[in-house]
């Protein structure tokens, strides 16, 4: 029996004594309060949510030792600085959406949607295994952070419009309140695209200074009411396929943390990943048919503007992807990921979707 | 200051000195040994590995103090037994699909799939947003288990037939490898439903002994190699929208964990459910392409032979809530949950998908 051997085995029989074995124990389960900050307020409860149900689940799952206090956008650091807070060590983690930072790169929309993008599940397919994960480790390594995906929408609404679309000449010239990549996009497609917060829209449709606005879904859009002032509501979002949420935490501070801890932090962000998008599934439905009863007349966006929306994104992906390292690097083996999903997906599951959702108004 | 906060106060007072505070510590972090048995071979590496991540997930998150050893069917327990084993308390859980279980139940049906039923995200927010986790809760309560999903497989494919189907007719009298609630549904459309075990299907289907064989989607199915002997691959499987596995544990097994091992336990099993999944999307794709380049042909049931399905379906629900007391507890707000879901579904995901995922081959 060599030296470390010997060491081992007698630090099993000591480790039965309460005394000595304290110490070790008590290094493996330090008590640890972090912080938290996102990008939402309390009211959006789905995604607030979120983050609030990691919190939860890193507590009852060390006893309490490891605490993580959520606080809405705003408190300690603006909602959409909720990143840059992260990244400066300012606070220990943050939960957001990555695609809010495309001005620094637009390459961070990958980690939330880019339209035309990966659907939920497929989001998940791609990071896991399909080697989305390594890809977005390495380019947010760049800016001192560690993510796990937390939370996802499922497909969005295409917003609110005063008016009824027919086909791309009611695009030209729409002054539309959306943001981001998305945005990008549909201005190449002759909209004149805005933003504005939460607030100011529903006073900007009602005036006409906007014909437009788009935000989440039923359970988030009917909150904002706007149904009495744009009563056309259109879908799908085709700029958001998914729109996965991620908790960002400080790359230094991640590594401070037991290894327990950190096991225990991405399962929680797991499971609430899961769970954010299984409580939209479970509310949109109820809140989608108030909507209509408050007189929202739903609408699908015409076949050619979103046709035309998709040459004009695969062009601008082209273009970044000539431009921008960091954006090609991912662009490539995610478009490949995406299109053998694509195809793979019409099959089982898209053509059970078709027969199933329809088959309660349709089978005689 | 009555006599129990004066005791609360001390103890918070001495648990800062590490001699008396360890035995607390002990308490709240013993040493677990569990078995785990499922219903997989090793070689179904997406379902075994469901129950493997959780292991893993759970000794990583309790620095290897709660150790659960994961077994293939046959091990400790037969394959279609896991279920039985845990509820015995032989082993102290079972990862496993609740319908295998219909012969003593068919209730145990609507935990995994039943035909024309819930997709994979779905069933989650049917669970956890949707009033089914307790449903569910409630009726395993009867069998002495607590019972986590742990895994889906997403719409499955509708297996491997001889000869092509063109209607109805081509059903009559087709001897089919399928069994429980989806054997049952089709045996009600004329079809002659048995069981086999996986490794006879091959010899079955070649001697003409039977006329099809349903097992997985791509990725499982490949490997049995059936494109040989019937090269018809039928899609969508419409009795399995989606398969959902549970992780089942011994009620009293369950109830003896320090609460911070049930909390890891259950955030591991809602971590794994998503992983499943995600390794099911992520490698169908290349594996369909394989079978086509290896002559399985494609084919989309015939609408009629659903149509006909979905009605017998109905049909079977209707006669099990009129005589099974179980069946009519979970069965009714299930359909209520259901067939507000279907409706929403259409809306934003459907469109979207139906549009997209045609796009590379459409948009010109």
């Amino acid at each position: 029996m060599d030296r470390r051997s010997i060491l081992k085995a007698g630090g099993a029989g000591l480790a039965a004594t309460a005394a000595l074995a304290a110490p070790a124990i008590a290094q493996t389960m330090p008590e640890i309060r972090w912080r938290c900050t996102t990008s939402w307020p309390r009211s959006l409860d789905t995604v607030f949510g979120a983050a609030e149900l990691v919190s939860r689940r890193v507590a009852a799952a060390t006893d309490g030792k490891f605490q993580i206090r959520v606080f809405p956008g705003g408190e300690v650091a603006p909602p959409l600085a909720a990143f840059d807070a992260a990244q400066a060590g300012t606070v220990e983690c943050a939960h957001t959406a990555s695609y809010y930072y495309v001005g620094k790169d637009p390459t961070l929309a990958f980690d939330t949607a880019i339209p035309f993008g990966l659907t939920a599940r497929q989001h998940n397919a791609w990071k896991a295994h399909g080697g989305g994960q390594a890809l977005i480790d390495a380019f947010y390594d760049k800016f001192n952070l560690v993510g796990f995906n937390c939370g996802n929408t499922g497909t969005q609404m295409g917003g609110f419009f005063r008016r009824e679309l027919r086909g791309m000449a009611d695009m030209r010239g729409l002054k539309f309140r959306i943001g981001g990549l998305a945005g990008q996009v549909l201005a190449r497609i002759g909209v004149v695209t805005q933003q504005l917060p939460a607030s100011d829209i529903y006073p900007a449709l009602e005036r006409g200074t906007i014909d437009a606005a788009e935000w989440v879904g039923p359970y988030d859009d009917e909150k904002l009411g706007l149904t009495r002032v744009a009563p056309f509501y259109y879908y799908p979002a085709f700029w958001e396929g998914g729109a996965a949420l991620t908790f960002f935490i400080n790359k230094a501070k991640f590594a401070e943390l037991p290894a327990s801890y950190r096991a225990i932090l991405e399962s929680a962000c797991a499971e609430s990943d899961r769970d954010m998008l299984a409580k939209y599934d479970a509310n949109n439905p109820a809140a989608i048919r108030r909507m209509v009863a408050a007189g929202a007349q739903l609408r699908p966006f015409p076949r050619e503007i979103m046709a035309e929306g998709w040459k004009a994104a695969h062009a601008f992906y082209d273009e970044l992807a000539r431009t921008n390292e960091n954006w090609r690097t991912i662009y490539g083996p995610w478009k490949t990921f995406r299109d053998a999903a694509f195809l793979w997906s019409r099959i089982a599951d898209n053509t059970y979707e078709n027969f199933a959702f329809t088959a309660e108004q349709t089978v005689r």
